[in-house]
């Protein structure tokens, strides 16, 4: 028997983290989850986090609009300059948050999504525990949930979905290492973070394992952000509806997607008879 | 080409929401996540849409601080009163939300978790399409995501994790039909929602199907909130391990789950030289 430290010993901690303080001996890194984009799906923690950080660690993903809810004397560091391509290596970040926490820093490491989910957290973690370094996690909505909601697409559903899966279309050589068979199967969901570039490869090789070319699919770029596209589409037309797409893209595949709406929640009181099938210009 | 409703076209509805008003013609259902437990790990917006509710719809897993956040105008309607096992049917459910926005009702369906991830979401979100009420969904935070972050255990990792399916242990009839070759495969994260009762089972479909019993095991109960309780355990040892606990509990399975502190993410700090595999008292 265990006692086990309970949310509110947590909270302790917050509460003088939220304190206006000078640099302390200890600095710590906090992993937030900026949610999908839209300032408005952050969790009222990860704002209020924000809100008392003295560095902001931030990748291309997260939203100017949660960077400005930083305090104006807070530094952010951009480590993922988009247009440039260029990236600062995994191991560089590490030892950038670590360094920061060192001299005394409250470190905030801002993530797209959640800290989690396909973002490389677990190292950013692993590097502070190896360090001595404190690293709070505080989840986020991932991208796929508000994709889901926005589209009103469940991810499960009694009867279209008994399971979802999240798996990454990113591969290091070449094709993603994934059980196709069992992501063939019928009754399920498949989303594939970072898909973009291997959605047509993605597409075949789930064909090819026996999934039906009609399961629908829904692509959402650009979730719960002002630009925000949808397109739906068949797992055997997903290959070319997305040829002119471009990052960051979710594909969802599955029988829930047909409940997929692509004007908008309120199409049905703007005198539509049924779904439409867009395209999306690039 | 059809032109893609924005996000922004969302924030005007929302605005609208957020002047005080009574009754109009048209009612709407806002199937809204509350996240999982901790009211810390609400969306901006999912607390800004409970504070201007007319009626709240929760079920057992919302907080009374989260219902708390509502106005005192407001009325509460629990429709699972965990108690007395006495829980609204679905349909009935469903009527229930459309009957009230009928009424021109600003109606909040406040569901734990995230309402598309085995909440039953879609089928409400479905019963209003059918009778024409508007329905919005806002995401929230699953449990998962909270319990992974807590614990410091990631749902996927580099070189732990490649994907993560997210599964009910739920059963109709005596077994969940889940795909269990598929979920055997190492280097994957499984998570499995409302899995106590059927724990036992699941761990011996999974070792029959082939995944090591070494396999690290993280189970959470009431993941973010002030009870929130730990175990870390091993897949061999899952049956065994769950039997005093009590739901809701979330049973996730994975090499990365190796990664989970028990003591909290402060753990090191207190002089603490090796992980604790604790025992949880019932």
């Amino acid at each position: 028997m265990t006692p086990i430290r309970s949310a509110r010993a947590r909270s302790r901690k917050l509460l003088v983290l939220d304190r206006p303080a000078g640099p302390s001996q200890a600095g710590v890194v906090w992993l937030v989850g900026a949610g999908p984009g839209d300032p408005d799906l952050l969790t009222l923690k990860a704002a209020r986090i924000i809100s008392a950080a003295q560095v902001v660690v931030h990748d291309g993903l997260v939203s100017d609009e949660i960077l400005a809810m930083a305090p104006a004397s807070a530094r952010l560091i951009n480590v993922a300059k988009r247009k440039s391509r260029h990236t600062l290596p995994q191991d560089e970040i590490n030892r950038l948050l670590v360094g920061l926490a060192l001299q005394g820093l409250t470190v905030v490491r801002l993530k797209g999504g959640d800290p989690f989910m396909f973002g490389r957290g677990g190292e950013e973690m692993s590097a502070c525990r190896a360090a001595g370094v404190e690293c709070q996690v505080v989840p986020g909505v991932t991208a796929a949930l508000a994709a889901s909601a926005l589209a009103g697409a469940p991810l499960t559903h009694r009867s279209l979905a008994q399971s979802v899966t999240f798996v990454t279309g990113h591969a290091a050589h070449g094709e993603p290492d994934l059980d196709w068979p069992a992501l063939a199967r019928g009754n399920q969901t498949v989303v594939i973070y970072m898909g973009l570039s291997t959605a047509g490869l993605i597409a075949g090789r789930l064909l090819a394992a026996g999934r039906d070319a009609a399961t629908p699919a829904l692509v959402v770029i650009n979730a719960s952000r002002d630009n925000e596209q949808r397109l739906t589409t068949t797992l055997g037309e997903l290959g070319q509806s997305v040829q002119s797409l471009s990052a960051p893209a979710l594909l969802m595949i599955g029988e829930a997607m047909a409940l997929a709406r692509i004007e908008g929640e309120t199409a049905q009181f703007e005198g539509e008879a049924s779904r439409i099938s867009a395209r999306v210009s690039a």
